[in-house]
């Protein structure tokens, strides 16, 4: 079995002044491009495919230096990270895992 | 503005001598199109699009009672809502929002 | 066994110019005292110790209202509920049982 | 002004056969303490006090690989890493922010 690592990130700016975040998660989500990870966008933050709990890491830690690089004061990050061992499943298997079972 | 409101439920059932969530998720997905309620299965949750935190919290409860009614003795909820008055913004708007200015 | 529900609010207020979130945070803690919960403040959230689901949704819609009454224009909430019917543990239990194994 | 940066992280182990967290929980905290991270235990998680956002996430990985040497087959991760630059403050010092205006 490959080893496969699901994880959602979700990033918030303190104190700019303004209500909108996209002008920061882009720069998030630039940053998660420019390292060549699999992700996916969702309403309410970032869902990655890695390999590793490190790569993982390494993914948030590039999206939250790109959000500081921005200008943000203060950053919040929610990264959350679903590491199964006995049976890996890649982004999109996890969505047909439900969705079957509907 | 017509009142948006975006969130997202991730359930996990512990002590279920299974590894797999998806037995508990699909019933927590039923409960919440039993309700009407427009939603999006992503890789780590359910994004669903509310007029209200009534509603959404209301949505909550169904999803986790229905976890609980399949047989789960512990049920971890994680609800993430994001409440926007000045600009509220639907499902697909959001990552629109994103998108352009990657 | 008595009903015992904790659950873990956590709520920042975006576009607000100040990166400072205790004006706010407080407010949702006097909501919460109001309701008359039992509470415990964390450097990173509330945790509250509730007798049901319902009184946890309804205990984080009070804290919402607050911080949007505090004209907060965009609030996201994060709200955790940990349910154990088997073998329900207070606020107090619960650190005690992670204490005893360390 | 120091560096500090305060997180929370929330571990759970599924698939486990028990509703209790606290052996696994034990282990991250144990690895936590290894590390000479200071720590606080809260009923719903594990708030520290770093001084990096590498720190944090390293702490984060120690814990994580804890639990999993503990025999988890899939485990879950919420870690909220709180990076505020202007005024950074610790754990002490957030809670003391909120209750002097409560």
């Amino acid at each position: 079995m490959k080893p496969i690592i699901t994880a959602e990130l979700e990033i918030v700016a303190l104190g700019t002044g303004s209500t909108s975040m996209s002008p920061y998660i882009s720069e998030a989500v630039r940053a998660i491009e420019n390292l060549g990870i699999k992700y996916q966008l969702t309403p309410m933050g970032t869902v990655i495919e890695v390999s590793s709990v490190d790569e993982a890491f390494n993914t948030a830690k590039a999206a939250h230096e790109a959000v500081m690089k921005k200008g943000a004061k203060r950053v919040v990050i929610h990264l959350t990270i679903d590491d199964r061992k006995d049976a890996p499943k890649d982004m999109d298997e996890k969505i047909e895992s439900v969705e079957s079972k509907i």
